[in-house]
């Protein structure tokens, strides 16, 4: 496991508790669109109504109603035709990964994944020690031309790890076009594609692009939705959705983890979104996040120095960056959090280390002002770095 | 995995959902005495007082408030010293058996384990493919001498896994004596001992046994405990304590499985043991389940035909059954179920197989009438199937 890396972020996010620190570094949801009162209604209602059922043991798979509400959004947003019975409800993506690493890693098994990509990843899969074999993205997202060289050289590879919206770390979303390419590939070879998505609902601009699984004529995606980041991570609610075959085997990989996911917290769930308006929280979040994301890229652009490039993600919660290639991330952080700012050094997620110069910024959880006096101390550090640069 | 005696017992549980059938085969709690009122009420303080706080992401050792909780609820009942430190919260005991294997198991490890022991173990093991090797029990415990002889047989066995007290399946409890020669013997070997309590706390009669942790000078016991059975289990709320150098490994690998355990579960479980009566509640489960499980014993002793054996547990929500060596309890379960009575089958609980003459019986989730009335239709089917048995 990427103990060291995970071990750096913890401490990282450690210092940023502290509340007069200016965090870009986790990547937490705005606390103050939680629906609080909404779930209070809901608490009462499920308890009310059937208090003995929420608290007692429930079915692996998951609360039927839950199910189908899930099922439902994903026709609603993707025209996706799946079936509750196609949907496990899991403690988070977190454990999707967990889950769907057991299903298909053995020591030395090959994983392709974009380069950067998410590093909860890596710290799940890691335990099954498998080799990551990072792929080449462009503006476009995971460049097809290198997956195909990739798999020629790995054609043994069990898996393929994408997050093709809003990509954590890099705010960056493929093209449809890139989308069809990268499936055609993974079709013709026939390796599973795990298309995470936590931040495709999200999206302040730009048009909606198919999923992955919208090319999929083999069903090999298995698609990681969740509710973390659209309704509140502290519920720990998310979802796998696949073919048959993939879902029986991980509904019994489930059960030997932790037999189901909270009873309680499923009802609640499932009440919320039958009695409240996910949407309306959803269209709060986008306008929310946009705020910030435009406040960010405004500081950035007045501040920063030359010499410096950045995504500019039309959703999501995170924007990269690229400092000049001599210049260590891990070094502006320590200067940073003598300014009380913090961030999280890019090097750490690639799995391959390297990259120290790249660096994420999270945009979801600060107040316009906190983001625009941090990005100002941040570029005051980035200008005592990169003094003397070549350009 | 065993994946077949896990999908029986799935097969066996939904039929165990029908209202008409009788079922001795779960182990779910009696959802009566669940404090849905006190939950109520906790749900509300909690979601008034901090409601941002318990549905934003959380540490992944645990929610502090709880952790100290919990290691005063330790020190009350067994009078152990474990800090908050040394506590992982877990999304259920099956979770702390998931992380465990994860952190000692290895393809072709040796795992040793009471015979019959836990299937739940059996299944999150089984993903790691180790090797279970089975020692023997009497009605003290796991026989000291046979753990002695099985530890110079496989030195380097990698963990010993036990339920010392109201065991699943058998409802046996280790003597004293028992659990002082095990550990002494694990001690001298060094090898780390799983000691699983799910159900100390529920103990109807006789005097309460040290844990095995209280003789373990060199810190090899990683003590499992949990809510599910003295709270209720839809919140999936249990804890591992142990040494320091284990929980920190153990909290890396929660933090891949899961990210942690839901914040809101873990306020409201605060809230609960703050505010209301556990203790309270834990007299009434006993009470009740002392009335159940009296039920079922003296139904059997009226009912069953000479030459079939069975413990009669002090505490706990199981007993188990011998039938002569030549009856099969499948074919016993599947007359059983043409007369509405559920059961699990024995062989189940045995990792290497056999036993085939066994089945469990749980006592707490029926009421004493259907109590009654199962177990007269299943002496039924037994008298059936005996006739003509050797004594």
């Amino acid at each position: 496991m990427d103990i060291l890396n995970a071990s750096e972020i913890r401490e990282i996010l450690k210092v940023t508790v502290r509340p007069e620190v200016i965090s870009f570094a986790g990547g937490l949801p705005a606390p103050e669109l939680f629906p609080v009162d909404d779930l209070r209604r809901a608490a009462e209602a499920v308890l009310d109504r059937s208090g003995r059922e929420a608290l007692q043991y429930s079915t692996t798979q998951g609360h039927e109603p839950l199910r189908e509400a899930i099922a439902r959004r994903m026709a609603q947003a993707y025209g996706s035709t799946s079936s509750p019975d196609d949907i496990l409800v899991t403690s988070g993506s977190q454990q999707g990964l967990d889950l769907v690493a057991k299903l298909f890693l053995d020591d030395g098994d090959v994983v392709l994944c974009e380069s950067p990509t998410y590093i909860g990843m890596t710290q799940a899969f890691s335990v099954f020690r498998p080799r990551f074999v990072e792929v080449a993205m462009d503006d476009e997202g995971m460049v097809a031309d290198a997956l195909a060289q990739a798999l020629r050289a790995h054609p043994e590879a069990k898996l393929v790890y994408t997050i093709p919206t809003f990509q954590n770390p890099t705010g960056k979303t493929w093209s449809a076009a890139r989308r069809r390419a990268v499936m055609e590939i993974a079709t013709a070879h026939e390796v599973p594609v795990i298309e995470d998505n936590p931040y495709g609902e999200l999206r302040f601009e730009g048009e909606p692009v198919p999923l992955l699984k919208q090319f999929d004529p083999k069903g090999l995606v298995l698609y990681l939705g969740t509710f973390s980041k659209v309704f509140c991570p502290g519920l720990r609610l998310a979802w796998v959705e696949g073919q048959a075959s993939f879902i029986e085997k991980l509904v019994l990989l489930k059960q030997g983890a932790d037999l189901h996911t909270s009873t309680l917290a499923q009802h609640l769930l499932a009440e919320y979104l039958q009695s409240a308006d996910i949407d309306a929280n959803i269209d709060a979040l986008r306008s929310l996040y946009r705020c910030r994301r435009d406040a960010m890229l405004e500081a950035i652009a007045a501040a920063f120095p030359p010499g410096i490039v950045h995504t500019r993600p039309q959703g999501g919660l995170f924007l990269w960056v690229e400092l000049p290639p001599h210049v260590s991330a891990r070094d502006v952080l320590a200067r940073s959090l003598e300014r009380q700012v913090a961030f999280v050094p890019g090097g750490s997620f690639f799995p391959n280390g390297g990259h120290e110069n790249t660096l994420r910024l999270n945009y979801s959880n600060m107040p316009e002002e906190r983001i625009r006096e941090g990005i100002t101390r941040l570029a005051s550090v980035l200008r005592e770095v990169t003094v003397g640069a070549p350009a």
